[in-house]
C-alpha cells in the first residue's frame, strides 16, 4: 500500500475563519459566543485537525475495501470505525454547536462548518454517522416534545445514541410525497403510533457504533390528505427506552433487511429498514399530524449545507493528495529540456498542465471553502444578531441549493482530475483518489438531486420575497466588485461584475419565461442557470480572499499561502469565469429542442 | 438484480455508415471492398449487435462484482469470458478487418471500429481482450519477421492466442523513454534476445481465454542512447512455439506476479508482468534496434481510436440504460399539475430538467459515433484511393487526439450524468450506471493520457505540414457551414461558423506564443484548446448528420431517428457549442498565474 502524506490546510481554515470572517471579533459581540476567543477557536481547529489525521482518515481506505456487512438485521462497520467513533464523541466533535443543556459547547455554526469539513476530508463515509446524529438532534431539539426534548439530543449529541433520516421509499424518492409508510394512532395522548412500511437507503439504518439508534420518519396518518402535506415525522427508536431513566428497553421492529452495494462510501451503511413486518414498531409523533414536511423542510438547510460541505470536503482531499503525488512523482524533463533525451527528470509539478490541474482544484477547493464557511457564518449572525438576521437569513436561503448542487457537482470534477493527476495511479485502489471520486459522485444526488436544487433556486429562491434575496446577492456581489477596482484588481473585479450582470440577465429571462406560463422552458434551463450563479459566486469568493489577502500582506507581509489568494483570483477569472458566460449565453437560448414529443417515446 | 434492457441503436450505426458516409458505395469502388455490398455490412452489423446483446453485455455486471485472480502466476478471468470469448473469436469479431490471407474478412476499418463500439458498449472490461489481440496483430502484420509474420496473425486474429501491449514501467509511464527493460542478444541472427525487467499495468498480461498470449515488450538493448531512441521491441511469447508447426513448448518466463485492484474494469486483469526474474525469458526482435518506438508510433493512432471508441462505448451504453430507466420510472406529475398532489405520476421523461440530461447525452453520443466512424471511414479512403490518401491521413492524423481525449472526457460526463439521471438507484450497483462511470474513467488516462494528447494536438499535430492538417480540417467544416446556411440551417450553421474561426484563432494565437519561445505560456491552454476543437468538432458532426437527415426525410419520410438528428443540432448549438468559446476565451486569456514559482513547491 503506496501511502501520500495526508495533511489538513489549518492555514487555510484559520485564513478563512479569522482573516476573511473575523468571527472572533464579529461573533464575539453576542451573548452565546462571548467565551469564545480566537485562542480557543483555534486549538478547535488544531484538535479537530489532529484527530482527523490521526484517527479518521486512517480508517478511510480500509472502510472503503472492507465495507459495511449485514448479518441477522445488524449492521457491522468496518473495522476501526468503532474506535474512531469514539474518539469522536468523546472530543465533542459530533456537533460542537450543540447547546450547553443538550450535552455541547455551544460553538458557532460556523465552528461545525469547519469540523464538518474537515471530518468529510479524513473520510467521508465515516462522516456520515455524526452528520446525520447531528442533524437528527438539530431537529429533535426544535421539535421533540418535553420533558424528554434537551435528554435524547444529549444522548445523539455526546454520540450515546445515533440517528438517522427516513424519507426515502422505493417509490418516493425525488417526490417524497408518495410516500406510503402507514402510521396509526396507538394512543394519541402520548403521541404513539404503529409504524408499518420500508424505508430504503437509510445511511446509518443501522450501526454497531452506538447503543440505540433514532430514528426520524416520514409517514402517513390514517385519512391525511394526498401528497407531502399528509406527512407526519415520529421518532422511532431501535430500543424503546424509558423517557426518565433513559434505560433501553424491548427492541422495536424497526430492522434492516438489505444494505446496497454502492459505487463509494462503502463505510457508510445504506440501509433498507422495514418497519412493523414482525412486530410492533412504535413511533412517537413530533409536532402534530401532517407537519412532517414542514418540520423537515426546517433541517433542509442545514442538511443541504452539509452535503455541499462533503463537495468541498472531497475536493480539499484529493487536491492534497494530488498535490503531494505531483510533487514527488518524477517524469519527463522540463520544456526548456525536452529535446534532450539525458536531462535531469523533474517532478511532474514542473509541466504546465500538471500545474493547470493543480491550480483548478486548488482555487475551486478554496473557493468553495469559503462559500460553505460564509453559509455557516452567516446564520450565526442570523441567530445572534437581530438586525442582521434578514439579510443573513436571506443570502444562506438564496445560496444553500447553489451551494449543495455546484459545490457537490465540482467536488466531483475535482476529484475526478486528481485521478487524472495521478494518472495510472490515480486509477488504481493502492492510491486514495479513485476511492475519492468513487465516494464524491453520491453527493449530487441525495438530499434532493441537483436537478431539484437548480428547481428550488429558480422556482422558489429567486422569487422569494420578490425577488430581494436574489437582489441583495447581487448588489453586494457588485459592491465587492467596487472595491476590488479601487484595491488596484481592476480587470479581474470588472470581469466578475460583467458576470454577475449577466447572470441577473439570466435570472430576469428566465423569470419572464415563467411569468408567460413556460415553465416547462424555464425549466430547462434551472441546471445551467444554477451553474452560471454557482460559477460567479465562487469568483466572488476569490475576489474576497484576494481583497483580505491584500490586507494581510500589508500587515505582515506577503506568504506563499497569501500571495496563492491574489493568483487564485487571476486563475480563476481567465480559466474557469468564461465558463459562467456560456452557461449565460445557453439559459438565454430559447432552445426548446429536448422537449420535442418525438424524443425519448 | 434489477435490470435495464440493453439495445444497441442500430439504426442509428446504420445511419452512419450508409447515409452519412455510404461506404457500401464509396468503399465498393476500391478492389478491397468490392465483395462487401450494404447487405453485407448490414447482415455484419445486425449478427455483432446480437452476439453483444446476447454474450457479451450479460457477463458485464458480473465481471465487475467478480473480477479478476491470481493464482501463481495463472490469472483467472470472470465467469462467463471464456464462453464470451469463444464466442467472439468464432464469429469472426476479433478483427472484422483483419486480412484474408491472416485468417480474416478484409472488412473496412470502418467496420471494425463498429463492431469495435458495440462490443465496448457490451461489456469496456470483456473488450479490452480483443482490442489488444486485434492491435498486436495489426503491430504483427507489418513488422513481424517473414515466414511466420502471417501466421502469428491468423492465431491473433482468430482468437486462439491472446495478445499485450507492454510500455509502462513504474518509473515510466507518460515518460516512456525511461524505460528499463533490458534486452540482451542471445543470437543476433534469429533475432533472439533475453529480457529483463518489470512491466505494470499490463492489460490482459495473463488470461485463461487462449492456449498461448503474445506480449509486445519496448526494452532496451546493450549500448543503446538514452530516451525513446533507445528502445526496441520484441515479440515476448508466453509459451515458446514452433514456428512451423505452432506447436507449443517451454514455458517463457514472463509471468504476472500482481494484478491491481482498480476503480473499474474489473473484468479486465491489470497486470504486472516479471521477465527473466526466475529463468530464460526469451524475445524476437521486430523491426531492427532502436526502432521500438517509431513501430509502436505506426500503431498509436489505431490504439488511440480504439479508446476513444471505449468512450463512446460508454457513452452509447450510459445513454441508453439510462433513457430505458427514465422511461418506466415515475416520480412526481407534470408541471402543468404541479399544485395538485393528486394529480397522476408521470414518467420522468416528462420532466425538463431530465429531458436536458437525456438530449446532453443522446447528442454526444450520437456525435461522437459520427467522428469515430469518420475516422475509421477515412483510413479507408486513405489505403484505398492513393489521391485520397493525404487529406484522409491528414485529417485521421489531427483528429486522433481530438477523439482520444475529447471524446473519453466527454464519455465520463455523459456516463456520470447516466448515474445522475437514475438518482439514488444511480450510485447503487443493482443498475448498470455506476460501473459504467468507473469503467469509463480509465480511458481519459491510459494510451497517452489526455494532457499527453492535448500536446501532441498542440505541439505536432497543428504544425504538421506547415498548419496544412489544421487548416484542411478548418476549411472542410467551413464549408460544410455553408452547405448549412443553404440548406436552411443559417442560424445554426453561423454559430458553428464562429465558433470554427474562433478556433482557428486561438491556435493561432498558441502558435505565436510557442513561436516567441514562451512554451509553457501555451502548453498551460494545450488541454483547453483541445476541449474547445472537441466541442467545436462534435458541432460538425451534428450539423453533418442534420443535413444527411434532411435530404433522407425528403426521400423516406420523417422518422423519429431523422427528426432527432435535427434536434441534435438545435440542442448542441444552443446548449454546448457556447462552451466552446468559453474555451476559446480561457486559451486565448494570456494567464500563466499557476506557473508562480510559489505554487506546489
Amino acid at each position: 500500500m503506496s501511502s501520500l502524506p495526508f495533511a489538513i490546510d489549518i492555514e487555510d481554515v484559520k485564513f478563512v475563519l479569522f482573516e476573511q470572517f473575523r468571527i472572533h471579533e464579529e461573533l464575539g459581540k453576542a451573548e452565546a459566543y462571548e467565551e469564545f476567543d480566537r485562542e480557543t477557536y483555534e486549538s478547535m481547529v488544531e484538535e479537530c485537525a489532529r484527530l482527523v489525521t490521526e484517527v479518521v482518515q486512517p480508517i478511510n481506505g480500509n472502510g472503503d475495501r472492507q465495507g459495511c456487512s449485514l448479518d441477522a438485521g445488524n449492521v457491522t462497520t468496518p473495522d476501526g470505525y468503532g474506535a474512531a467513533w469514539s474518539a469522536v464523541a468523546e472530543g465533542g466533535w459530533i456537533n460542537p454547536a450543540a447547546p450547553v443543556d443538550a450535552g455541547g459547547v455551544g460553538a458557532p455554526h460556523v465552528m461545525y462548518m469547519t469540523v464538518t469539513e474537515m471530518m468529510i476530508q479524513g473520510s467521508m463515509a465515516f462522516a456520515m454517522y455524526p452528520g446525520l446524529t447531528a442533524g437528527a438532534a438539530n431537529l429533535l431539539l426544535h421539535h421533540a416534545p418535553e420533558p424528554w426534548r434537551l435528554g435524547i439530543c444529549e444522548k445523539l449529541f455526546t454520540g450515546e445514541w445515533g440517528g438517522t433520516m427516513c424519507l426515502t421509499e422505493a417509490g418516493a424518492g425525488s417526490d417524497v410525497g408518495e410516500n406510503r409508510c402507514k402510521a396509526t394512532p396507538i394512543d394519541a395522548e402520548a403521541g404513539l403510533y404503529h409504524l408499518e412500511g420500508e424505508k430504503i437507503f437509510i445511511s446509518g439504518g443501522d450501526q454497531d457504533l452506538t447503543d440505540n439508534i433514532i430514528h426520524l420518519v416520514l409517514a402517513r396518518t390514517p385519512g391525511s390528505p394526498p401528497g407531502t402535506k399528509g406527512l407526519s415525522i415520529f421518532m422511532v427508536p431501535k430500543y424503546e427506552f424509558d423517557f426518565d431513566s433513559w434505560e433501553l428497553g424491548e427492541r422495536n421492529d424497526a430492522v434492516v433487511v438489505g444494505i446496497e452495494e454502492k459505487m463509494g462510501i462503502h463505510g457508510s451503511a445504506t440501509c433498507t429498514l422495514a418497519l412493523g413486518a414482525n412486530g410492533p414498531c412504535k413511533g412517537w409523533l413530533l409536532g402534530e399530524e401532517g407537519q412532517g414536511i414542514r418540520i423537515m423542510f426546517l433541517m433542509m438547510n442545514e442538511a443541504r449545507i452539509g452535503v455541499g460541505a462533503q463537495g468541498v470536503g472531497v475536493a480539499a482531499a484529493s487536491y492534497n493528495f494530488a498535490l503531494a503525488y505531483a510533487k514527488d512523482r518524477k517524469q519527463g524533463s522540463s520544456l526548456a529540456d525536452m529535446r534532450d533525451p539525458a536531462a535531469p527528470r523533474v517532478p511532474i509539478t514542473v509541466h504546465p498542465d500538471v500545474r493547470r490541474m493543480l491550480m483548478t482544484m486548488k482555487v475551486q477547493t478554496e473557493a468553495m471553502r469559503s462559500m460553505l464557511y460564509r453559509l455557516g457564518y452567516n446564520h450565526d449572525l442570523a441567530i445572534s444578531f437581530p438586525d442582521k438576521a434578514e439579510a443573513s437569513n436571506g443570502l444562506v436561503d438564496l445560496l444553500v441549493p447553489v451551494l449543495k448542487a455546484h459545490c457537490t457537482d465540482t467536488g466531483f470534477e475535482v476529484s475526478a482530475m486528481g485521478v487524472q493527476v495521478l494518472g495510472g495511479y490515480g486509477y488504481i485502489g493502492e492510491y486514495p483518489l479513485e476511492q475519492l471520486c468513487r465516494d464524491a459522485k453520491i453527493a449530487s444526488i441525495y438530499e434532493g438531486t441537483n436537478g431539484i436544487q437548480a428547481l428550488d433556486l429558480l422556482g422558489r429562491k429567486l422569487r422569494m420575497k420578490g425577488g430581494a434575496l436574489f437582489m441583495g446577492w447581487m448588489q453586494d456581489s457588485l459592491k465587492l466588485c467596487a472595491k476590488g477596482k479601487a484595491a488596484g484588481f481592476e480587470e479581474q473585479a470588472a470581469a466578475i461584475e460583467k458576470a454577475i450582470n449577466q447572470t441577473g440577465g439570466a435570472a430576469m429571462h428566465l423569470g419572464q419565461l415563467g411569468g408567460t406560463g413556460n415553465f416547462a422552458a424555464a425549466a430547462i434551463q434551472a441546471n445551467p442557470f444554477l451553474s452560471q450563479m454557482g460559477t460567479v459566486h465562487l469568483a466572488v469568493e476569490c475576489l474576497h480572499q484576494a481583497l483580505v489577502a491584500q490586507e494581510a500582506i500589508a500587515a505582515r507581509g506577503e506568504t506563499p499561502h497569501l500571495k496563492g489568494k491574489l493568483l487564485n483570483l487571476d486563475f480563476y477569472v481567465a480559466n474557469i469565469l468564461p465558463k459562467a458566460t456560456a452557461w449565460g449565453k445557453i439559459v438565454r437560448s430559447g432552445d426548446q429542442s429536448c422537449m420535442d414529443e418525438i424524443l425519448f417515446a
